[in-house]
């Protein structure tokens, strides 16, 4: 098999109807192995306020009670999964909907309730990619939502971020595989305000030194924690950066390798 | 390959969800190829009303707009279905959510709006089997809800029963093919008040007869002619009764065949 390429998508295109459209037509026509990982955007607030669901967060994190896991199976493993397994079959791009619960793919263990509980949140434990290279080496392209299971009937929670990174450390055990996260930015920004700043290579060593020049903080601590782990465990390069990035070759990204 | 069983559950056991997980248990331990359809019972409507968006009706048949889409998308797709893989997980038979999207295995017309529009829904047009059979041979029950697409992005409502005895068509061309819908009561009735009245057989030649004496009529019409059109069509029977059929030797059910 060719390399492979996981490539997540966050709220930034799932809210954007328009922005999806183009993201997944581009997609389609990507050549070679290719899953698609999506996060849920704004959706699931939404419908947590339409059914009077109260949106409980901790320090940026969302509190998944029971309703609302129920609220975000629905969304993301329905209406935003299957959206855009539908899109894609339009654009000739054969796909089936994933959570970790299908094919057994992904397996959580509930996150302890100390010192916070944060409900139905699941933490990886163990990533089985044989359901997915079945369909794979067929030409299907698996659409991963963020939902893992706990192989005791329970779906979980679960980082979009961090379910991107495993995947792709399980296929590294046997494919070249590649990371791609998309989000709103060029890449990982020298000057936060400044979108032409792109940091256009970051390996271990200036790691560490962006840090300690605080050049790397905040939200993009736990991202760039996702792919240093994808990089250490076999994964040839993580890029992030605008969806361009994996269409247009003359496009400006970070590129992170060991 | 084995015979392969298309089974087929309704809201009976869907919205009861003692008899649910009774019911995925011993289904998980069924050996051979097996393929799961589920209906959607009651929860669309309740989270219809929980969000405001008026069920409309016509002749027993749901009007399905595109708010209804939305909700039949979230709870068949994302809630039942992805409830009843991680449930056939935890029972380790190893199962994977599908709507006919998904490998682009049931594609759609959305029927006409003459003489009254049903709104989104879909009446089959094609079914593809490949993406399915590939998972079968390597011990991965598809589970199905009832949605198919228009492979044109358009997700469509689809009715469970008909999607069931179409998949068991398109398998039929390849695998011996057993096709059983489980239903609340014990089979096809001679006398629609006693449920001891089973009419253990039922052939082409008998069932008009069944139709001209009246003892087929209402909602078993329909649920007749999609067993006929499966028998029609190469699949060696179709059993109707209680789930109980699948599991219990001594169970008495009815059995169609040419």
């Amino acid at each position: 098999m060719k390399t492979l390429k996981i490539i997540k998508i966050g709220g930034n295109i799932i809210d954007d109807q328009k922005a999806l459209s183009n993201f997944l037509e581009q997609f389609a026509q990507l050549e070679g192995p290719k899953v698609l990982v999506h996060g849920g955007g704004k959706l699931a607030s939404k419908l947590a306020n339409q059914m009077r669901v109260p949106v409980r967060m901790y320090e940026g994190r969302r509190i998944t009670d029971s309703d609302t896991l129920d609220i975000i199976t629905m969304v993301y493993a329905g209406k935003i999964n299957k959206s855009i397994v539908a899109q894609l079959q339009a654009h000739h791009c054969n796909a089936i909907g994933f959570t970790g619960a299908d094919g057994n793919t992904i397996v959580s263990n509930k996150r302890p309730t100390i010192p916070i509980d944060f409900g139905f949140v699941g933490d990886i434990k163990t990533v089985d990619t044989s359901a997915l290279e079945l369909l794979l080496v067929n030409r299907i392209t698996p659409v991963f939502c963020a939902i893992t299971h706990d192989e005791n009937g329970q779906l979980l929670n679960t980082n979009a971020d961090t379910i991107a990174s495993e995947l792709a450390i399980g296929f590294a055990k046997t494919f070249e595989t590649e990371l791609y996260y998309c989000f709103e930015k060029n890449g990982v920004l020298e000057n936060v305000t400044d979108d032409n700043s792109v940091i256009e290579r970051i390996n271990t060593e200036t790691y560490q030194t962006l840090i300690e020049q605080n050049i790397i903080a905040d939200g993009m601590l736990p991202k760039l924690t996702n792919c240093f782990n994808a990089v250490n465990h076999n994964v040839s390069k993580v890029c992030i950066g605008k969806p361009d990035m994996l269409f247009d070759s003359k496009s400006i990204y970070t590129t992170i390798q060991k």
